[in-house]
């Protein structure tokens, strides 16, 4: 079975073209947020060459740019936008790699690879919009609704494409879907190893949580009769990360990001505070579970320092297992490839795999992240690490077409 | 040594009637910011009264009223401006009770008693800003130059009382200062007492502390491997509260009541946090060895999170401690006028006095504050405590005038 000839100087030369679009900052930097100036151009110059590989262009409503081979064929991709601070690689690496892989393919005679560069993954309007409206999981109506922090709504970002779009791609149209990405996370890096074949992407469970306590005087108000909001959150944070300890897993992650108290002076006893409580795991269960203990914890200190609690509405992602059979062809890929130096391992981020799991097989498979950095300018992987990346795809891309 | 002959119903009724400058909200709310147009109309009001009893009549740059008697004269008083959202007695009660016993004084043919409302002691522009400036801790041309949240200048606003003002008043005038407020804390109302011998002004030190670790993503950063600001706060708060357990008196507070994270996002590890630590005690060496605990608790979680922290300029004003012989008088007062339902304490609060000691002898006394609220629209005292603060006051003032 020979592996797909793929040109890694094509390849290496094509992502650092599309850098040139939004290239900022320090190092690699780049600024290529959805619907950007930049964003629309690089997508532009990505359908000239989808087009001189002789796949068929495709733009959907929601802009993301799509290149179709004949019949059934395996989707190959992930998306070319960026965070406000972005890297040169993150999801621009997953689309480059399809593309090499499918112009490999067509100048092989086959198989049949599409690729696609969704639009919106980094959140400008959510998370993952492109994806998930293409998914179904939301209308297109509702999205276009949502707005970015300077209040200009989805619909109007979107109109600026809207010379080229066409309608929603038919997902029966592919077999399976395969996501490369940089891991984002220090673990490869930390390793030495060149390869991640992801077996979950966790779930999340992410929620507001308020204690309300009494404002008071902080000079006239003795200690043992505060109700102090901060004091609450303090000691809810200390006895959570106890009660995780008996539960978690060493990928298990939790975080309190947001704080906002009330009313946040030096002065003042906070009478109140609102805080963000988020969890990530690959078990439905495990995150069920923790569930039980946020909940459990947050009354328990409510009860003991005199305050009360209350829980937004929570939301949830469930975990998503990758595809056995896509997942064993990445493996042994892998295995052929960089001998020794790969792994199994969950994706703490989230992906569009996510949401192109409703519709067909998906797998992912990560590179390192150098120092584990990403959404910066100092993001970046090192050029060997790139072109193993790109020969595993290929390597599982033929063994899933033979 | 006969009392002088105070008339609670007519002090009753101007409290009632400066009320009516701002009366708002439930209760008996009052909204009488400093330099607003009802504080304002309110000082124009005093003046007359003050002007009736036959006192000379003097409002100095910063807006503070005076009502002098001739001669040496022992110098009663508060201040009558309020916070956005305060109540009708905090400073206002001081200033008419010295208001009814001047009066008194001048019927009765004597002692010398002036009156002084301070201007903008709820800190519009700063913190007790018309004494501050009166007792020359802060030149007016630095006050000036001190904005409100709306960035207002105080130049600005004390600009709309120009037309009222003279000089500053001298302080060698005043052989000494009482001051009557309502405690705007719990312990008087708890115990059922009716007056409180204030013993000392605590002292407050006041910083900005940051920890600065690293901002990663909330998804890919494994626990183990984070430098998580927020965590660095809480675990510093918990052990700063065991450490204090040590050291502390029943009188002492402490307060985290500003939190500021970065960059506050739910699915972002905090980069880095700013937070505000006050704690007031009414010994100086408590204050500091307070301050060595905070220093090295903080420098001490940091190393063991692996964040770094750093230290703002630390704010400090030393615990007043009121005169012995003023003291004593309000002691003597009132044992007389309400027996066993007086206590000694210290005032958590800073208060008007603590500038004025800078040029005299002074003296403060509590009346109870109903459920220990203040600086709300339902702040409220009982009528009988009110008239006993009076009468206490007014027996001070005899002891020390014969």
């Amino acid at each position: 079975m020979a592996r797909l000839p793929v040109n890694p100087e094509r390849f290496l030369s094509d992502l650092h073209t599309l850098r040139t679009f939004g290239a900022s900052g320090v190092g690699k930097g780049v600024i290529r947020p959805a619907f950007s100036d930049a964003d629309i151009a690089a997508r532009e110059w990505l359908m000239a060459q989808l087009r001189d590989v002789g796949l068929q262009v495709h733009v959907d409503p929601m802009g993301s740019v799509w290149g179709l081979a004949q019949g059934p064929s395996l989707l190959l991709g992930s998306h070319t936008d960026t965070q406000p601070e972005g890297g040169w690689l993150d999801g621009a690496l997953g689309v480059i790699a399809a593309l090499e892989i499918a112009r490999a393919a067509q100048e092989a005679g086959g198989p049949a690879v599409s690729v696609v560069s969704f639009q919106d993954e980094e959140g400008r309007f959510g998370v993952t919009t492109g994806s998930t409206v293409w998914s179904g999981a939301l209308s297109l109506d509702k999205a276009d609704r949502l707005s970015d922090r300077d209040g200009v709504p989805l619909s109007q970002a979107r109109a600026r494409m809207a010379h080229l779009t066409d309608d929603f791609v038919d997902p029966n149209r592919f077999t399976g879907f395969i996501e490369m990405h940089i891991e984002q996370g220090p673990w490869l890096d930390q390793a030495g190893q060149g390869i991640g074949v992801v077996t979950d992407i966790v779930g999340i469970r992410d929620m507001r949580i308020t204690f309300e306590g009494e404002q008071n005087h902080a000079g006239t108000t003795p200690m043992h009769l505060r109700k102090d909001a901060f004091q609450a959150l303090s000691a809810f944070n200390e006895r959570l990360n106890a009660a995780f300890d008996e539960l978690v897993t060493p990928s298990t992650v939790w975080t309190i990001g947001h704080v906002s108290l009330h009313p946040n002076a030096s002065s003042i006893v906070p009478g109140s505070v609102t805080f963000s409580m988020q969890w990530r795991d690959s078990e439905t269960s495990r995150l069920e579970q923790m569930e039980t203990v946020v909940r459990e914890t947050a009354a328990a200190v409510a009860t003991d320092i005199g305050v009360t609690c209350s829980f937004g509405p929570i939301l949830g992602l469930a975990p998503v297992a990758m595809n056995a059979r896509l997942k064993q062809a990445l493996r042994d890929s892998a295995a052929e490839i960089v001998p020794d130096l790969w792994r199994e391992m969950p994706s703490g981020a989230l992906h569009d795999a996510t949401n192109v799991a409703a519709h067909m097989p998906v797998a992912m498979l990560f590179v390192p992240s150098i120092g584990g950095i990403s959404h910066a300018f100092e993001e970046d992987t090192n050029e060997s690490d790139l072109v193993n990346g790109l020969a595993v795809l290929a390597g599982a891309v033929t063994r899933l077409t033979n």
